[in-house]
C-alpha cells in the first residue's frame, strides 16, 4: 500500500483523518444499538438521546470533509494518496447517512410507543440492527487494515440482512391483512426494517470502497452503488 | 466567483466536468419522467427501458469522479477551485442516487401491473415526479449560473413535495383499511411515493451545495443533510 511520499507529513495528516472516521464509526455503532434497543424496550428517552446525538456525527462528517480538503490543498496528493483522501470523504458520507437512519428510527419509536405492539417485530428488528452494527465494525476494521478479505465478508453478510428484511416484510403484510388496526404500526415498523436494510447497503458500500481502495478494481455488475443493490429493491 | 488561476486551463477542465454533470442531469430528468409515465400507463416496456438506461447514469458518475480526481492531481486546485471540484463530485453522487430511485420505480412498476389499480394514485405520483423533475432542472441551472436565489427556491419547493407525499401516505392507509386486498399494491405505491420524496431530498441537497459553493455558508439547523430532512421522517 505504501508509496514514497514527497511530503512525508501526508501520512500523519491521513492518520488523523482516519482517527476521525473511526470516532464517527464508533458513534454510529452506538446509535444503531441504542436506537434498536429503544424500540424493543419502548424507551422513549433513549430514542430521544439517539436523535440528539446525531448532531455529533454530522459535525464529525463536516470535520472530515474540511480536513480532507485541507490536506488536498496543502499536500497536493496524487495517485493512491489522493484516492485514499477521496475515499475517506465518501466513507464519512456513508457513516453520516447510517447515523441519519438511526436518528430516523428514534423518531419513529416515539410514534410507535402509542400503537399496539406487533408480536416479535421489535426483537427481530433488533437482531437485524445488531447484524448491521457488526458489519459496520468489520467494514471499518477492514478499512484501517486495508483487508480485502474482511471487506468481501461484509458484502456477503449484507445478503443475510436483506433476507431478514424480506422475511419481516412478508410478516408485516400478514399482520396487516389479519387486522386493519395493525396497519399504521406495521407501516412504521416496515419503514424501520427498510431503513436498517439501507444501513446495511451503506455499510456494504464502505466495504466496497475499501476493496476499490486496495485493489483499484471492482466488477461493475457486482457493485451495489451504495443505496440500491439490485437484490433488495423488489420488495 | 472567479479567482485568479495559477493554471488557467483549470477553467477548461472544470467546464468539461460541468458538462458531464449537465448530461447526467438530463438523463436523470428523463428517467424520472419516463418512470412515472410508465407507472401511470402501466407500460412495462418503458419501465424496463428506465432500468436499463440507469447504467449510463452510473457510468457518467464514474467519469465525473475520475475526471475530478485527475484535475485535482494535475492542477492542485486550492480554495474555491478545490471546493468546486469536490462539490461536483457530490452532485454526481446525488444525481446517481436519484437515477437509482427512478430505476427502482421501474422495477416496482413491473410488479404493480399485476395488482389491482388504486384509484388516482399513479396520477398523483406522476404529478409528484414532475415537480421533482422541475426542481432538479432548476437546481442544476442554479449550479451552472451560481444562482443562490434559484437554489433557495428549490429548497422551498421541496416542502410541497413532502406535503404531496404526506397526503398520499394517508390516502394509502385508508385504501388498505378499506380492503385488505389493496395492501400489497399500496405498500408498493407507498414505497414509490417515498422514493420520489427522497429524490426531492437529493435535489434539495444539490441546491444546498450550490448555496454553500457560492456563499461558503449554510445555517446548520436548516440543512437537510441530503437524505433525511427532519420534516419528512415522521410518516
Amino acid at each position: 500500500m505504501q508509496e514514497q511520499h514527497i511530503v512525508s507529513s501526508f501520512d500523519r495528516d491521513l492518520e488523523s483523518i482516519q482517527a476521525l472516521i473511526m470516532k464517527m464509526g464508533g458513534l454510529v455503532e452506538v446509535a444503531i444499538s441504542d436506537a434498536t434497543r429503544a424500540l424493543e424496550d419502548r424507551d422513549e428517552e433513549l430514542a430521544q438521546q439517539v436523535r440528539h446525538r446525531d448532531k455529533a456525527i454530522d459535525a464529525l462528517e463536516d470535520q472530515v470533509n474540511s480536513e480532507a480538503a485541507r490536506v488536498i490543498a496543502l499536500r497536493s496528493p496524487t495517485a493512491t494518496d489522493l484516492r485514499t483522501v477521496l475515499t475517506v470523504m465518501k466513507l464519512a458520507g456513508n457513516l453520516e447517512r447510517v447515523g441519519d437512519y438511526a436518528k430516523n428510527l428514534g423518531k419513529r419509536t416515539s410514534s410507535l410507543v402509542q400503537m399496539p405492539d406487533i408480536d416479535g417485530a421489535s426483537g427481530a428488528i433488533r437482531r437485524m440492527g445488531r447484524e448491521v452494527e457488526h458489519m459496520l465494525r468489520d467494514a471499518l476494521d477492514a478499512f484501517v487494515q486495508r483487508d480485502v478479505a474482511m471487506a468481501e465478508d461484509v458484502r456477503r453478510r449484507d445478503q443475510e440482512v436483506d433476507q431478514m428484511y424480506n422475511a419481516l416484510f412478508r410478516e408485516f403484510l400478514t399482520f396487516m391483512m389479519e387486522d386493519p388496526r395493525n396497519i399504521t404500526a406495521c407501516m412504521h415498523l416496515h419503514f424501520i426494517a427498510k431503513n436498517i436494510e439501507r444501513m446495511g447497503d451503506h455499510t456494504t458500500s464502505i466495504a466496497e470502497q475499501v476493496i476499490y481502495l486496495v485493489t483499484g478494481e471492482l466488477p461493475a455488475e457486482e457493485r451495489t452503488k451504495g443505496l440500491m443493490p439490485s437484490y433488495s429493491v423488489d420488495l
